[in-house]
C-alpha cells in the first residue's frame, strides 16, 4: 500500500521523521512516498497545486497525505475525500480543491480510533492524519472515518475567464522560474498566439523551450496541461516579474 | 527492518545516495526512511533534537543511522546504543543524549566486520555506520559490535533549573521559527502563566495557536512534549530575537 | 528492484512526485530512492558527479534515472545504458560520463511503448525515463529499448594534466564548502607534498581533517578517491575563492 506525504514542515525539522515513524508503526510495509514537504508555508494553495503535479500518475488505491495546515488545533475539520480512485488525508482548507469533483466523496475524521492517544493539538499531520492513513491502508474502511461532508472548503481562483480573450492566473512558480498558469494548455495555438503579462512585450507561443533562442521569453504547453510562461534555460518569474496571482492573457498574434 | 538516517550531509551531493546504497547492498530489502539530513552542519545538538524528535515514533527494532560528526577520522568512538527496544548507530559525540537512559546498553564499533574494507577516513556514515546498520538488521547480534562502554559522551544543557521560577532554554528554532525550548510542556498552565524572554513583554500561555490574534506570540505546549513560544502564522526567532540557547522563564500572569 | 533518482527538479515541486508515481504505477513494489534533487539547476556536469559519488555503492541490478536535462524537447537523444552491471536512464548530454566506460553498452530509448501516452515535450523524467526504467524492472529487456549509441556525448575536463607537476580542477564543492578535484586521491602523499591554489599559501596534505588545527586549510583524499580542499570545520570554497573549474597543481612541500 502506497502512502504519499505533501506538507509544508520542510526537511530540517523531525516532523517528518515523525509521522513516517506514526505510518510504518501503525500499518508495517507501507511504502511511504515523499511528494514535497517544501510547500510555501500556511499556504494550501500551493499545497493544492503540488498535489495536482503529482497525485494523478499514482496508482489507483494510493492515500495521500496533505498537510499545509495553519488553523491546526482551531476548529477546522479533518477530512479524508475519496476522488479519482484515491484517497486524501488532511485538513479541511481548500488543499484538495483539485480533487473535489462532483464523484468526490467527502468524510469528517470525527472517529475517535484515528486519533493517537495524547495527541497533541498542534500536530494533526502526525497525531491524526498519519494514523488515518494508516488505518486506511490496513484494517479501517473509507465509511468509517465519519460522517459525509457536503460543504468542504474550495479555493478560490482556479478557473480562467473569458471576454473576447482568455484570462488567467500564475498559479505556480517552480524552482527553475517557470510560471504555470491557470489557462489549459488546449487554449494554446503554438505560432498563432502570444501571450500578454504586464507591461512586456508579448511572448510567443512555442511548442518546445528550444523554439526559442536561450534567454528569450516562450509560452507553452506546460507538463501539468496548463499554459507556462518561461525563459529558456533562464528565470521567467525573475525576468518577467511574476508572481503568483499576476495576470496572463491570450490573443492572436498582431 | 527499517533503517533510518539522520545527517548533516544536506540533499545537494551524492553523499546521502551512497549511504543507502551500501544499506541496500548488505541489507536487501531494507525500508530506508529519511528522518532529516539538514541538521545544521557539525552540530551534535541539532541532530540529537531532530532525532528526538522523531525516533520515538517509529516501531520497535528500528535501527537509527546519525550522523553529525566534526571529528570523523579523529580518535572519537563509533557506537551502537540499545534503548527503548530501538537501535542508534554513529559517532560517540552526544548526537544519542536523548537515548542514553539507565536502562540503555552502548557497545564501541570496533569488530573489523563491521567497516567497509577500503573504508575513508572521512566517511565513516557510508563506510562504518551504514555497514553496521545494515548488518545489524541481517545477520549480526547486537552484542557482537564490540566492548561495553560505559562513559559515551553526554551533551550539556538538556534539564531547566529551578530558582522560584522555571528557568530554561530554546533548544531548537523550527523551519516557521518555533522556539522549542527545555522545559517540560507540564510546567505551563495556559491562561495562568506566562513566558518571559529577554525585554519583550510577558508572552501568554494558551491551547493552541488559535487562541491568540494572527501575528501576537504565544506560549504553548509544543508538539515534542515541551513548552513552546510561536507566533501565530509568524516568525517568532526572529521577531523576538531568539536564538538556541536564549534564555526562557516562566512565571505566574501578573 | 531499486530505482535510484539523481535530478535537478528541486524540492519544492510536484515533479519528483509524479515521476515517482509513474514508477509504482508501472512497476509495484519497485524500491525507489531518492540520490539527489538538487543538482544545480541544467548542470549535467553536476548531475554527472553525483551519480558518480553514490552509484557504484549500490547493487548491480540497479536502475538509476538521471534528468538533468536542459535540451528536453530537442532532438538530444534519450539513452539507457549498461556499465558496471547496473543501468543508467536519461538524456544524451554527458550526464552519464563517469560510466561510458569500455565495456559499457548504451542504447537509444526509440521503443515506442517506452514512451507514456500524450508524454508532454517538456518532461521526458516523468513521461520516457521513468517509464523506461519501470519497464527495464519489469518486463523488457535492455537490449529492446532501442539500436546501439556509439558516440554518446561525453564531458570534457575529467582527466588531470602533468607537466612536471599534476594539475587538476575543482570539480565539485560540496555543501561543506569541501572542494572535490579531478586529481585522483593516489597521486598525494600526506606530510611530503602540498597543493596550491590561486595566491594563497601551499596547502598540507593530510590524511585526516584533524590533522590541522580548526580553521586551518588541509588536502587529503576524499571520500570519493579524489584530492579534496577543505578547511577542518570550516568552508574551504569561501575562504579559498574556490570554485567549480578552479585549477589545482599538486607538487613536493619545499
Amino acid at each position: 500500500m502506497i502512502i504519499t506525504l505533501t506538507t509544508d514542515f520542510g526537511l530540517r525539522d523531525g516532523y517528518v521523521g515523525a509521522v513516517k515513524g506514526v505510518i510504518l508503526r501503525l500499518a508495517p510495509g507501507a511504502t511511504i512516498v515523499d511528494i514535497s514537504h517544501e510547500a510555501a508555508p500556511f499556504d494550501a494553495a500551493d499545497g493544492a497545486f503540488i498535489l495536482w503535479q503529482a497525485a494523478p500518475y499514482f496508482p489507483p488505491g494510493t492515500i495521500h497525505v496533505g498537510v499545509v495546515d495553519p488553523g491546526v488545533g482551531s476548529e477546522r475539520r479533518g477530512l479524508a475525500v475519496r476522488s479519482g480512485g484515491q484517497v486524501f488525508v488532511g485538513p479541511d482548507n481548500g488543499l484538495f480543491t483539485p480533487f473535489l469533483t462532483a464523484e468526490a466523496i467527502v468524510r469528517e475524521l470525527t472517529n475517535p480510533q484515528l486519533r493517537l492517544p495524547n495527541a497533541a493539538a498542534t500536530f494533526h499531520g502526525r497525531d491524526l492524519f498519519a494514523p488515518t492513513a494508516a488505518r486506511l491502508a490496513t484494517d479501517m474502511e473509507f465509511d468509517e472515518c465519519g460522517p459525509r461532508v457536503r460543504d468542504p472548503l474550495r479555493l478560490a481562483g482556479w478557473e480562467p475567464t473569458f471576454d473576447g480573450h482568455w484570462h488567467g492566473v500564475v498559479v505556480h512558480v517552480d524552482r527553475f522560474g517557470n510560471c504555470v498558469t491557470s489557462l489549459p494548455a488546449d487554449l494554446l495555438a503554438p505560432g498563432v498566439q502570444e501571450a500578454i503579462v504586464a507591461e512586456f512585450p508579448p511572448i510567443p507561443a512555442g511548442r518546445i523551450y528550444a523554439d526559442v533562442a536561450r534567454g528569450q521569453p516562450i509560452c507553452l504547453a506546460g507538463s501539468s496541461g496548463r499554459l507556462e510562461i518561461a525563459i529558456r534555460e533562464g528565470d521567467a518569474a525573475a525576468a518577467l516579474k511574476l508572481k503568483r496571482g499576476a495576470t496572463v492573457t491570450i490573443r492572436e498574434k498582431k
